[in-house]
């Protein structure tokens, strides 16, 4: 009876300790939510080809089932109707300050997207006609990776020693950002983080949500992107100004975080911000957004 | 035949121009949409002892009702899972430019309250301890009266003159704000809108959605607010930079607006900014913020 107790809490604790949570279209064209099993070599979801399905609900109560499903294409990690809201950081890099011409800020700087720019690791980001060149007014479509953080409880008034209770884990996300609209036209001396940033799908998020169980220290990880292959950020989440458990808490403050909600920790240098001559990103650029431990997200851009 | 058909199309003129959506607990303590039936004299919905039962969805297809029912308590006029977005815009009102010591925006500067800040139109409104004075730090919590826009249909990419077609109605809303977050504390060079207006409860409105039908110009309705009784706010919406179609089509540039989404328009002058020795909102202080043929929403500061 003790050994059969132990094997169940054994199988129980590999389990836990094997989620990431995707959710995605099979070859019978359903949607499942499962736990990605990773190819050989790599940590990355969006590479894995099948996944073991999950029953019930990722925020709540779920089972890791033994059925394994073919994934045909992943979606994003949640629903955008799970997702209630989107909070961003923004300067939360040091080397981002500087190359933004900013100074540190005494505390965490948020803002939010609307849920309507959520979007999924693989599909293009639609850039409108009031983001596109018009005369002097350039796109000036930047780049911006971020490591993201998902809620999994409620959280009102909690202390950085308590944050990590609630996180469900972690995903990579893209904060694709207009640098006309957020600052050019942002009605100085205000950036107007909000029209430069909020468009339909300038949220792409994913490939996974990478559980606490297997992240157990978010300060650790790589964080990177390629521009049509070529390397233009490669920083480490351990230069956070401002880390996760800080974060969580701090939004925290007199307001609710829901189950579900996400929160964009801010980007690293290597925008284009920081180059003398520019490299907006056009029409067909091909953008991956990677973090150690969780993955990419690789999304072009298309004018629509 | 004709004469029916006559009557038939009155009938729907009639009831399609008394429009006053509210949602409120009846005295059989269930809870009920309507039209609110207003006592005489009065345009205010939050005076209203009884309402016209309404069915079906006050977004799409909905019926009003010949059925009356008491009003005991108003709630907000949607529930906060139906509104997706609470969009809010900064210094849209010259005077209030002028006492915030700022200069005019090119463009409309926009930014987020998460939905968990809205509130009826007359619970408390939360302060909790990060928001309370802190030594040095004073709670500096300050009013905003704006008239508020409600989407009734999905709007993307659409012209001035498509706005108002898909705005169901107009409420009015207070925008409540703590100075010392938003601004002293905001990470300058800038405001911190985020942190300084987005706790729970923070975003009162109401106390009815007027239809469109009853309201056709809302560029012409007096704005006040009135603390402990005393006028503090006085002005019309005619004083607006950027008027509510403008709004409704600069915000669907690239976003999708959807239904039951609301827009805080800004606020005019008379707020703290302005004040060469503020009167910051204190424990148990009553705000009340009118709109003129929509009504009053009157809520009480209360520290927890």
């Amino acid at each position: 009876m003790r050994a059969i107790t132990a094997l169940v809490v054994l199988g129980f604790a590999l389990a836990a300790s094997a989620q990431r949570f995707v959710r995605f279209i099979s070859t019978d064209n359903q949607e499942y939510y499962g736990d990605a099993i990773l190819p050989a070599g790599t940590f990355d979801a969006a590479k894995s080809t099948k996944a073991k399905v999950i029953t019930g609900d990722i925020l709540g109560d779920f089972r890791i089932t033994n059925q394994v499903k073919p994934i045909k294409k992943l979606l994003a990690p949640l629903p955008s109707e799970r997702v209630r809201t989107v909070r961003c950081v923004g300067l939360n890099y040091i080397a981002h300050i500087d190359e933004s011409n900013m100074t540190i800020p005494g505390w965490p700087i948020l803002f939010y997207k609307p849920f309507t720019a959520l979007n999924t690791p693989s599909d293009p980001i639609p850039i409108s006609e009031g983001y596109q060149t018009q005369g002097n007014f350039t796109s000036s479509m930047d780049w911006e990776t971020e490591l993201v953080i998902v809620m999994k409880k409620k959280a009102f008034n909690i202390s950085d020693d308590e944050a990590l209770d609630h996180v469900l884990g972690y995903s990579v996300g893209h904060d694709v950002s207009h640098r006309g609209w957020q600052i050019d036209r942002g009605g100085l001396p205000q950036p107007q983080f909000s029209m430069g940033k909020g468009p339909d799908g300038w949220a792409p998020w994913g490939p996974a949500i990478v559980s606490t169980n297997i992240i157990t220290d978010p300060q650790t990880l790589n964080i990177w992107t390629r521009v049509n292959g070529v390397l233009q950020q490669n920083a480490t989440t351990a230069d956070m100004i401002f880390g996760v458990k800080h974060l969580v808490s701090f939004f925290s403050m007199g307001t609710t975080l829901l189950p579900g909600d996400v929160i964009f920790t801010g980007t690293p240098s290597g925008t284009n911000l920081g180059k003398e001559i520019p490299e907006f990103l056009k029409n067909g650029d091909v953008v991956e957004v990677g973090l150690q431990n969780v993955g990419t997200c690789t999304n072009q851009i298309k004018y629509v």
